[in-house]
């Protein structure tokens, strides 16, 4: 068995350890007799687990008790349309940034059910760079603010977060755990699993305890916050199975230095690859240098009917996902934190090799 | 390692040669160099899975062409409230069945949202029991009628399906699978996948295509049934991990002689503890005989103080998740597929012991 090289913008790679252990536990878990997909979520067994995500998340980002920290379905998806219909209340409007295909989507959802006020949209730009502070013009009376914070696609990212009065709202999909964020500056952090904290099919959201007051009546039980806030994320059958996995991502990224390290090691892994773009000029950033992303870098080569041929010859290589997004094409590298320093200095390698022998 | 006899009601036992091949696979998915949770959801890989699954359940149910099946996230909880913000028409209203405390639930989700009449309700009864069809007056102008075949906490089943004009919406979370069904006679079919099907996290819906185009335009996109049809169950990334078991479970249905045979494995599973408890004052069967469960058997001790000691035994002597629903109390043995015929032979011998000593 040979593992590839894995930069898939998400399902992505897991940690090789995280996985290892998954397989060990997959028949008796804790001396239980069952997998942990057996277990009910109602019994003391899983209870432990999910505390243990919880405390990890906590943990590693500093969260404090005035946030609940939730363990929800349907993807940051279904939380595009949650977060309008909690936090936006009847007649009052939200404010969005549209920097890519992801805050898109939040902004499609929020109109469908209400005002949304589009503050500033890269789309003219092809979204390759994130404003300034000075370009965005707050409402004051906006419920909130929302914005991505790494667009997966267009592989950009805030440095710096905006300075709000409103509650701050953030989709941290691709990005969460590779920076310290200060959490008590947002209102709603949220996260699909399946790029930095483990599969899919969960999403993590993390939301300051007052805001869940707002939500009105008629919304339905399930979509509303405070039924799972309330519930400790057990209303209904939560996936298990992803909750224990997001627990072991946890303690992997503790036990390798938390939050800290893996900003130094995404850097490092970032500028291996930004470097060498930057260095020749065989290879082409579209990306502002101050909004550059460090979790997905996207590229193209400056003769761009060669990027087919750079992703085919890859992937025999053994560097699976390097193909970009349908709707941008050109290269993109997902270096979330399971993605390793040893992967990426061989597609470094790879790179110059490829340069040689086709520039 | 010894596994332990799982009784629980959902999430549940799982098939052995499930877990193991899981585990087999879990670093490496049919030579990819990944585990199935690092594949993306766009790849070659995991569409081969998708359509396993939906080509497995097809097979199993004779889903015809007319329907599609779609992998959604949420569980059963999201679709009692999906179905009527998609299928119950403005200014329209739909006719529900309360067999119990699931569907009270859908019950409760539609009247958020709009009209919907209780044609009957079990609760004076304690929900022992499901409606004659002479009992069941359906609205001519209704937009569906809304059922839960198999109430798990109530142990209550209907042997019979209702014949409608209007159509048939059935929640079968807790019995998918267990019976051959004629889904042409079906509006809508759906189920969590947590007891029959797989691990949590996921909900199977089997929808007539043409209901799909009653979808108002205000409705959240990830709410829209259609999102899901039209993309394949791709929308957004779905829960990779819980799709790829349910091919598994598919798979191991089939190769165990498709759902015939585990209908008669059922029958013989739920008549050995229906019988024990019949032929003996000590333990006592709350449901209507017509009505009973072959998925969730419910009972009583005659001494219903011996019960705590009873699960507290039980559980000693390996036989895990007996502990009747905390609402109604009393004891429960969730049979499911994947529960042996040795494991509910063994409960029954505990149960002969126990009552010889205690009765």
């Amino acid at each position: 068995m040979a593992r590839v090289h894995n930069f898939s913008a998400g399902p992505a790679a897991m940690p090789l350890a995280v996985l290892e252990k998954a397989r060990a536990e997959m028949l008796d878990l804790a001396d239980s007799g069952m997998s942990v997909m057996e277990l009910s979520h109602r019994s003391r067994e899983f209870q432990a687990i999910i505390d243990g995500a919880e405390s990890g998340i906590r943990r590693l980002l500093g969260v404090s008790d005035n946030y609940a920290v939730l363990f929800l379905q349907g993807g940051a998806s279904l939380q595009f349309a949650m977060i309008p219909m909690n936090l936006r209340r009847p007649g009052k409007s939200a404010d969005y940034v549209d920097t890519g295909s992801w805050a898109s989507k939040a902004i499609k959802e929020a109109k469908l059910t209400g005002a949304a006020k589009v503050l500033w949209s890269g789309k003219g730009d092809n979204y390759t760079k994130i404003p300034k502070a000075e370009e965005l013009k707050i409402s004051p009376d906006a419920e909130y603010l929302h914005i991505c914070s790494n667009e997966t696609i267009g592989g950009i990212r805030w440095m710096q977060f905006p300075e709000t009065k409103v509650p701050l709202i953030a989709d941290m999909s691709s990005e969460i755990f590779s920076r310290p964020v200060d959490v008590n500056k947002f209102g709603l952090i949220y996260a699909g699993a399946q790029k930095n904290l483990g599969p899919s099919g969960l999403a993590v959201v993390i939301i300051r305890k007052d805001l869940v007051e707002r939500t009105a009546g008629s919304v339905p039980v399930f979509m509303r916050y405070s039924t799972h806030v309330n519930s400790g994320s057990l209303y209904n059958t939560p996936n298990t199975w992803a909750v224990y996995m997001v627990k072991l991502v946890c303690e992997w990224v503790e036990s390798n230095g938390g939050v800290a390290a893996f900003e130094k090691k995404s850097g490092e892994k970032a500028a291996l690859l930004y470097d060498l773009i930057d260095g020749s000029e065989f290879w082409r950033s579209p990306v502002e240098k101050e909004s550059r992303s460090v979790m997905n870098v996207v590229w193209r080569l400056s003769k761009e009917e060669l990027e087919e041929e750079f992703v085919k010859q890859a992937k025999e290589a053994g560097f699976i996902g390097l193909k970009g997004h349908r709707s941008v094409g050109g290269i993109r590298a997902s270096i979330y934190n399971a993605v390793t320093l040893e992967s990426v200095e061989a597609l470094a390698a790879f790179m110059k090799d490829f340069e040689q022998k086709n520039g």
